[in-house]
């Protein structure tokens, strides 16, 4: 297996991918898996993964991304979506999971339970949501990681209509809101502009300080 | 190398670091290079990080960060600061970045930047801060997969106050907001009240859901 910076030198953000082709199913499991195993802030993992394989369901939500090919040519479209908000239920629901899996509870866990109780519902619901689309993002990080380590094709879009988007996977209902697409799929080499260019990031001297 | 999803199940956030172990630098160096090579919206690469490896300022870190021992701990701590707004000067810089390392540049290219000079610098800058911390929440994600892969142990944090870390960083004149800590170090294993506890994620039917 390639270093994992090698993988982030392979992957980029595959404009023109294969429609004739298919990511394997146990491929697609270990990507969303990653965004399943990846942290969150206390372990809450505020968002969910839609895996859209439906080609009609895609062409729909392609309708409402502008136009973009890959939404389509991809097999599998991962669709990361955010809670709306922080519930009483949903964070007891993740509380109660832990003490079930880990036979148990104690002063410290529920008091740190509480202190989430007392302070997120209360918050203004866009705060919470902004938190958990950043919680959504590392999940993001984990997937394309993986798809990289797998030798799949994806690109991360923002540039899609959110609200839109929720509809058409009736996210609203469920309390979600979708802040980031990702197709899984397979570049078609030689009709993409953006393959044969040099990946540009700044250096490494305007992207970090030391202070030692 | 274990796989990715070994390594996402062999981290945690680790609670006990040994003070008396430094991660070597090349080590550093590999999992800063995740961020700056992990994809970010438009490619703007919207943050930045800086490594603290001074006791000192890590000190002063630690007391305005719920006094969380990994702070002084670790032997680095890699502080995530997104841009606070987008300005058409980082916007340009950015794209002249690609002019230049791609030998030229196309009507496209300058398209999408005049697209994003006429829209993000005119935005809420709140709307651009949050929208540049979930950039670098992917880079977050990239860091602690590579601190992983590197059998480094790390704990992603957001208890601490953004603003006065900003301070004792001076962030805001360059115009960064701390949005996460990431101390870099090595478990004090047998002292780590949460190293033996079962890791907990919700099941993958209440993670993902298939639209066929």
């Amino acid at each position: 297996m390639s270093s994992l910076l090698e993988q982030l030198q392979w992957r980029y953000a595959t404009k023109k991918m294969d429609a004739s082709k298919t990511v394997p199913q146990d491929k697609v499991d270990r990507i969303v898996e990653a965004a399943r195993w990846a942290p969150s802030s206390s372990g809450l993992q505020p968002y969910e993964l839609v895996v859209v394989s439906s080609a009609d369901v895609r062409a729909r939500i392609r309708a409402v991304a502008n136009d973009q090919s890959q939404i389509t040519d991809c097999s599998h479209l991962l669709v990361f979506a955010a809670w709306s908000n922080y519930t009483t239920e949903r964070i007891n629901h993740m509380f109660d999971l832990h003490v079930n899996a880990r036979g148990g509870t104690n002063e410290g866990w529920e008091n740190y339970r509480n202190m989430l109780l007392k302070s997120y519902p209360a918050r203004d619901a866009q705060v919470n949501f902004e938190h958990a689309a950043r919680q959504a993002y590392i999940g993001l990080g984990a997937c394309l990681i993986a798809a990289a380590s797998e030798q799949v094709d994806s690109t991360p879009m923002e540039g899609f209509q959110p609200a839109a988007v929720d509809e058409v996977l009736n996210l609203t209902a469920r309390g979600l809101r979708s802040v980031a697409l990702l197709p899984l799929g397979y570049r078609q080499s030689g009709q993409d502009w953006l393959e044969p260019l040099v990946k540009v990031r700044r250096p490494k001297n305007e992207f970090v300080t030391e202070v030692k």
